[in-house]
């Protein structure tokens, strides 16, 4: 057909596909050609630790579709009437001629092609961290649908003994299960003082401490200086206190950053994220060329500010929007992120909306109030199973600006219901009466995000005077005098305790054992329980009985982060 | 202490506890009561069905905490201060007097006790349709725990062969999960055309489908007409049609209705759908009496009109706001309702909040739009289950009025997240670039209720035409010429097809086998595939090439709730 538009994509993973493909169902006679420097296509590549730690076995799952068929250029052509050119890399992008300058990389051929519109999906290149020993065979990092291959093969030849991670992230984290699925000694490595940073500190090391519970190892707060190697082969690394852990592989996991090289070149403005700069409806500064994925910078929505935020939903949707604004003209949106993100970590799981504790008072909120709570996900009889939640709000607004959750127990639907409040607007106050879906099979009756805000909104409104664990433990190792008072049942106490001279008063003797309490009724008591709900109770019912220093470990035993007697 | 306040709770199994306690956490002071007509104390009902099915064993688990400390008199006396009046029935409110007269149910004693403020939480009753054959043995509900206690005994004793459950709600489909599991051969009989009335038909039939796969029997739009006995015992009963069956045990679950008597008897307010009537602070139309629970109406907060909607959940929540009001005055308010459910159905969950498309109609919604998109609820590669969505939308506005879900999958997360939406007031445009927790363990890259939004709003921008199954139905059965186009592979027609005429050509094959089709440009398309995602693409091919009447399938095959010839 004459006229018709030229769409051009450069990359092949998943914003470009998604742009493409979104752009074919909009209009059935544009030009659409796919540049992708890899041999796949459409990779699900946040698949790849399920591929190592043999969570299935057929690698083509990841490049296929549902229903089996391999998204290669074949498909693309024939399903989606697509053109896409693999193995080829887009060198040079010249704005004033409207064309792109490519190159095979199997041919060494050179060619150009021309846009009407051009789509920058160039994604994120790891960052590899330049210390000795880095030419050494045996280290990589787990981006490419190579590096799955390598280290599935790793699994499969099952030779190799002893591995690391360097950093503690998501994708380092997923990486450190599935190598020790793979029946790897793995130790996680990273300089930060915790791992999933993402997370504030307490919850982090709640994960920390499942992870070492899985036969995996953790070392934070602590930078590789050096890697060590024998015949060219990886055989060691030295931290920087000093310590050498021998291994044969390292999988570097320290982060990413935006694939800029093409549109820096090209002269478009790149933001100080590094990230290509884009408006609401994803247009970098040239209109004729849009961007996508992890090569750009996007709003968080919830501070205004700009973010590198290089997640595979993100790109999808964005690939949406773009694809939409090709052919409609600008008419779509992207609203921008609140940075939500989950991950399996071993039996737990892990997620995050919006903003920690830490990063709000890093954004200037001024007045943050934080609650953690704990609960299990679903009534005891059913099986239900330890959630820790962390709520963040502005105390000023009572507005929720976050919320964390760890546990073995359903993280995933907790963190989207989080996500949505954060959308949403919503204060503690308006998460009080949420009418959330309840039975017995899936939920408390009482949903555990709801208790949450309930104990938030105790906390805010002055009736609860909570106490982190970090803050007891900051004031046990201060050597300040206490009365902690464990409101559990004898059993109980016997079966798992802090072990840190606390005294223990079950709630129900403590209305006949008050004259067991301390007679200033100045002095600090810590009531706390399994999960805090008697910790409550008993602090009530301390402070009517005229104590006036009274508080509530928050989120009890079960968010206590560090080592107990048992 | 002189002076504390008097508060009496007229009920003891979900809302009068929790506010009595939250009274009492917020007042260590007050006199606190709780007059229970029953024996047990806090029972968690919503479990029944799992204790009668075998999912636990210990009956103390549905009155005891997670630490397994059962809630009689003595905990609540020790624990919270609060005193209980098991075995107690109150008679009557003497609202000039403040008192209340109370009866004991084992020694027959009559007594009375004064208040400050009373609370009402005298729950619900079962609706028990007084049919001929009524008072025969075997004839129950499930709704208090002897019914529970009764019910377990009939699996454990493993004599009975034969059960129907009269009614396909909620505790219905629970009930009939619970003696299917106990190894009884269950009928669900339904008056009405469908189960789950709070579903659409589609998607209650796809929920039927599933029953009847499992072994358990589902008949639909036949009352029961009588129940037939021998020597005073069931032994069947007679639909409306003449069809008889034979059963040992009639579990009747059609309905509740609010308990209000004693509301009644005092002159309180009775509100329209015959729940006690309540202002947003829960408080009857005597300003020193509340009432909570299964015997109020509430306001559902999408059409603004009071509702009976006696759910585990919303009494545990008004609850709680009871006793806050109760101690610091009318600060706190309850919201109201959107009405979101969940069940689980044998290996299928399925769910709701807001409006159904037929509430929404009958609610005098006048553009409604509404849409059904199938997917798995995470990628193949995991395992991913498949999960049918249904949006429903004022088409106006684009304001989400309610969404449904049913499947093998994750229906609850699914719901829990529409809930939320519904809350915020969000559009479907809202809903279509959402930041949720994606990673594989636990969703697709772009989370089902993101991806039925952007189907929506294809199919509100006019860009898809969809046509639902019972549409299609309707056309085929009224002999209309319609063709049919299937997209999938010959592989999966084989395994799975409709064999309603239908036309194979995979969408693959489609840009080359255009000559296939129609010459009437006029000619209705149906396109469709397993959940018609390669049935849109087709679609958007074929009036890119001249077709006016293309339609694709909502949901495809995967939303077909009637037989299929494979």
């Amino acid at each position: 057909m004459a006229n018709s538009r030229k769409i051009l994509v450069i990359g092949g993973s998943a914003a470009g596909p998604k742009t493409a493909a979104k752009a074919r169902r909009m209009d059935q006679h544009a030009e659409i050609t796919i540049v992708q420097k890899d041999h796949d296509l459409s990779m699900a590549s946040c698949g790849y630790p399920y591929y190592v730690g043999g969570t299935f076995d057929d690698r083509n799952q990841l490049i296929a579709t549902p229903t089996g068929v391999v998204r290669d250029p074949i498909f693309f052509m024939n399903a989606k009437g697509i053109r896409t050119l693999i193995n080829t890399e887009a060198t040079a992008i010249d704005r004033d001629k409207k064309c792109v300058t490519c190159k095979n990389l199997e041919t060494g051929e050179g060619f150009s092609l021309d846009y009407d519109k051009l789509v920058i999906a160039t994604g994120s290149i790891p960052i590899m961290p330049p210390l000795p020993g880095f030419e050494l065979a045996g280290i990589l990092s787990l981006k490419s649908m190579a590096d799955a291959d390598y280290l599935r093969k790793v699994r499969d030849q099952g030779v190799i003994k002893n591995a690391v991670v360097v950093g503690g992230g998501l994708i380092g984290i997923e990486t450190c299960e599935a190598l020790n699925l793979a029946g790897i000694n793995i130790t996680v490595i990273e300089m930060m003082p915790q791992i999933l940073p993402f997370l504030d500190w307490e919850i982090a090391k709640l994960l920390e401490n499942h992870i070492k519970s899985k036969a995996a190892n953790v070392i934070t707060d602590n930078p590789v200086a050096e890697f060590l190697g024998k015949d060219g082969k990886l055989i060691g690394l030295k931290l920087k206190n000093g310590t050498e852990l021998p291994c044969e592989l390292a999988v570097i996991a320290t982060g990413v950053r935006p694939n800029t090289k093409l549109a820096l070149d090209a002269g478009l403005a790149i933001g100080e994220t590094r990230g290509i700069s884009v408006n609401e409806y994803l247009q970098t500064s040239d209109p004729d060329i849009y961007a996508a994925g992890d090569c750009i910078e996007v709003v968080n929505s919830i501070t205004g500010k700009k973010v590198f935020a290089p997640l595979g939903d993100y790109a999808n949707l964005q690939g949406r929007v773009i694809g939409k604004n090709l052919i409609e003209g600008n008419k779509s949106t992207y609203p921008g992120v609140i940075q939500t993100a989950v991950c399996k970590v071993f039996d737990y799981n892990a997620g995050s909306t919006g903003l920690s504790e830490a990063s709000a008072r890093a954004n200037g909120f001024e007045n943050v109030v934080a609650v953690i709570a704990a609960a299990p996900d679903k009534p005891s009889f059913m099986g239900g199973m330890l959630l820790v939640i962390k709520i963040v709000a502005d105390a000023d607004t009572g507005k929720v600006l976050g919320v964390q959750c760890a546990g073995p127990g359903d993280v995933s639907k907790r963190i989207a219901i989080a996500a949505m409040a954060l959308h949403a607007g919503m204060t503690v106050e308006d998460m009080c009466n949420l009418d959330l879906p309840y039975a017995p099979p899936f939920s408390p009756a009482i949903e555990n995000l709801v208790t949450a805000a309930h104990v938030l909104e105790n906390k805010l409104s002055g009736r609860m005077r909570g106490i982190s664990a970090s803050e007891v433990k900051a004031k046990l190792d201060a050597g300040e005098e206490i009365f902690l008072l464990d409101t559990r049942g004898p059993d109980e106490f016997e079966q798992m305790r802090l072990g840190l001279g606390e005294v223990l008063i079950p709630l129900e003797a403590l209305r006949s054992r008050l004259g067991d309490l301390p007679k200033d009724k100045k002095q600090e008591i810590i009531c706390y329980c399994k999960i805090s709900l008697r910790g409550y109770e008993a602090a009530s019912l301390l402070a009517a009985h005229g104590w006036t220093n009274v508080k509530v470990l928050e989120g009890g035993i079960m968010a206590w982060p560090f080592p107990r007697e048992k």
